[in-house]
């Protein structure tokens, strides 16, 4: 059979556009350029961001023991289940019990899973999700029927999230508020009282939480990090999580939503009956690394932990110092967390670039550096850069970065 | 926070009526008895039916390697995706590229991207399934919104397809018909014949074929194995298929979409753009389970399936004559593939039994024995026994079965 070449180019979701970019990297190829993905969060083909060695033994010592071949119940692994509760109580008054916490497909399943639920609640129900935001939200609500809408987060101040069109925005069909903390795209972190605040507001509206924590102790600046659950009795929160990032095992596969409503407020809506209805028909995580999930969280040390946010702190202020010396791009605030910064793109200062996919384009053909358009996450003509990276490589992007604006600059 | 076991009996899916068959099981075991499943197809905990130890060696080298612990394209690993392109094309005239194959998280997300695809083609389309079926078609049709369309497999004609019945109820928005061979829940094989005829069928009414042939190979009555991609010449056969049953790793969830069309009868309907639009918002496969891929299906040996195939052919053989012996229960035909037999219940032997799940019931609180109630299949007031067990333990169950049977007969 011969082999399918002629795929259209898929621009509507974040995978999508990394592949369309990916794919037009021969030219700068041709010349003896070799690729550096500033692309997606995922940095473990570095040396320097190698997984725990815990973790892949717990994994090895798993797979060799066989009794993890075959089928895990469709909630979770029960020894999964229990250490993900074990684990996210330790920052709460309230602790979560493993009835609580379901076992997923990565947390981009939790996300899937999430949205589903709350959709059929009501069927015209909608969801406020961040601008700028992680695209998966807007395409899976598409596909799952739940209407998106859009409150921004402020580049000028912290990338904060705008509270008081948080306020305007939300109708009687609105069921929840998406947070990502640490944030994905901007690199910023709630601080407490900004955090307390989100929570006041849902509480007001009456509506749930959903809080994305993928990125979850990932801070190395101003705040501390915050669980949203910390709220919890005053608002529900359904919070989002998993192994892929703090443990730098995202090829893993292993995510988690966890219910965190000590009230119950959420119990007349059968939501966690609705959730074990929908897991029963949908894919579960491998089983044996479900069974290394507690050797994962438990035994993973400090200086494991300690040793990737030295390095991701680093990493940003390379990026934020670097910006400020590029006329072209914009960044107003260093960032506090997670692994992304966003630069806006002064186009008028741009010969020939239209708009940022049109940048990043041109970007990966003459100096193959990958970087996200913003569009793909509700923010046209920025760039989004991930910078977990080794440092070295990581000027050499910029390095390349910098020559591009400087070649196509007006000044 | 307080565990929440309040939770509602879901009986609308396969996992969900095993669940609350299980919870039901405390009064036999109270009774020192201890629980036989014969619920699901998965025999991995039996050492008899223990994995390839081939596979599980090229999990853990791959794990050790550390070069998979990032993410995997979303379509599924190039080497993964060859590997299995080459496993199908053995038996086909017409040869798959890797571009054809799509890995998935289990069978289970391949029938999920499947139906989610061929709905997206028409507000109104349908698909016709088997009756009895595996439930999770009809689940997930009822998620996606495409509308299913039951057809008789006959139970007195070798639970063949009838195909005077198809050619009634196909119209002009069929877009495909599933037929599953080796056959869950019948444990039958279409005959070389007759697999001909349903690709003759499926050509003369335009639709496509989807061939859930996750038993591929487990075979071993009077038919061999034919794949339905053989005819895919005349109609396009989407094939879905895994390690899970063959390899007896069904918790690994490898699974696998491969589009079977050498004359691109589905090219302009732009199928495979479609699927990779869907993948890229979609749960991937764990990424060195796939990594190891290549090796379960190239290393483990004649030796290991010969021996799967033998202990099967003796179980179905000891179930099909139990069954012959207890008046309460009829069967029509001896499995010639697949894990499973399916006995007709005669109720009006049964003091006491008002239906299929009445008696699943009843036996599991009584004698401890988990089987299938019919009606989740969609053959009211039959059930469905897994015999992938070990023959002490299967003997034991039917002595189970045949005790409680005995008790509850009029005669």
């Amino acid at each position: 059979m011969a082999s399918n070449g002629e795929w259209s180019n898929d621009n509507t979701s974040l995978r999508g556009v990394v592949g369309t970019l990916m794919r037009q990297a021969h030219i700068a190829e041709a010349q003896g350029k070799t690729i550096i993905s500033l692309g997606q969060g995922d940095p473990s083909t570095y040396s320097c961001f190698a997984a725990p060695k815990n973790a892949q033994d717990a994994l090895v010592k798993c797979t060799l023991s066989s009794l993890y071949n075959g089928y895990a119940p469709s909630l979770g692994l029960p020894q999964a289940k229990k250490a993900v509760a074990d684990f996210l109580s330790k920052d709460l008054a309230s602790k979560l019990s493993p009835n609580d916490v379901y076992m997923t497909v990565g947390c981009s399943q939790a996300i899937q899973i999430c949205l589903t639920v709350l959709s059929s609640k009501s069927p015209n129900a909608n969801i406020l999700l961040p601008k700028p935001g992680f695209t998966l939200y807007q395409s899976l609500a598409a596909e799952i029927g739940i209407e998106a809408i859009f409150y921004e987060l402020i580049p000028e101040d912290e990338w904060k999230v705008n509270l008081d069109q948080v306020r305007q925005l939300a109708d009687e069909n609105t069921t929840a508020i998406v947070v990502i903390n640490p944030n994905n795209p901007c690199g910023s972190v709630f601080s407490r009282e900004h955090a307390t605040e989100i929570a006041q507001t849902a509480r007001d509206l009456g509506i749930s939480i959903v809080s994305d924590e993928i990125y979850a102790h990932i801070v190395y600046g101003d705040y501390e990090f915050v669980p949203m659950a910390k709220f919890a009795s005053i608002v529900p929160v359904i919070t989002l999580g998993g192994l892929s990032k703090r443990w730098l095992i995202p090829g893993w596969r292993i995510g988690w939503l966890a219910i965190c409503d000590p009230n119950g407020f959420l119990k007349p809506k059968k939501v966690q009956q609705a959730i074990e209805v929908l897991m029963n028909i949908t894919p579960t995580p491998s089983t044996m690394i479900q069974a290394a999930v507690p050797s994962v969280l438990q035994d993973t040390c400090q200086e494991f932990h300690e040793q990737t946010l030295q390095l991701l702190k680093t990493a940003a202020n390379i990026c934020y110092e670097r910006i400020q010396k590029i006329d072209a791009l914009s960044c107003y605030s260093r960032p506090n967390g997670s692994m992304f910064i966003m630069a806006k793109l002064n186009l008028h200062l741009l010969k020939g670039i239209k708009d940022d996919m049109d940048f990043a384009w041109h970007l990966m053909n003459e100096e193959a550096v990958l970087v996200v358009p913003g569009f793909i996450l509700g923010m046209k003509d920025w760039i989004r850069i991930s910078f977990a990276a080794p440092s070295t490589l990581l000027e050499e992007a910029w390095d390349r970065i910098e020559s591009f604006c400087c070649r196509s600059s007006y000044l």
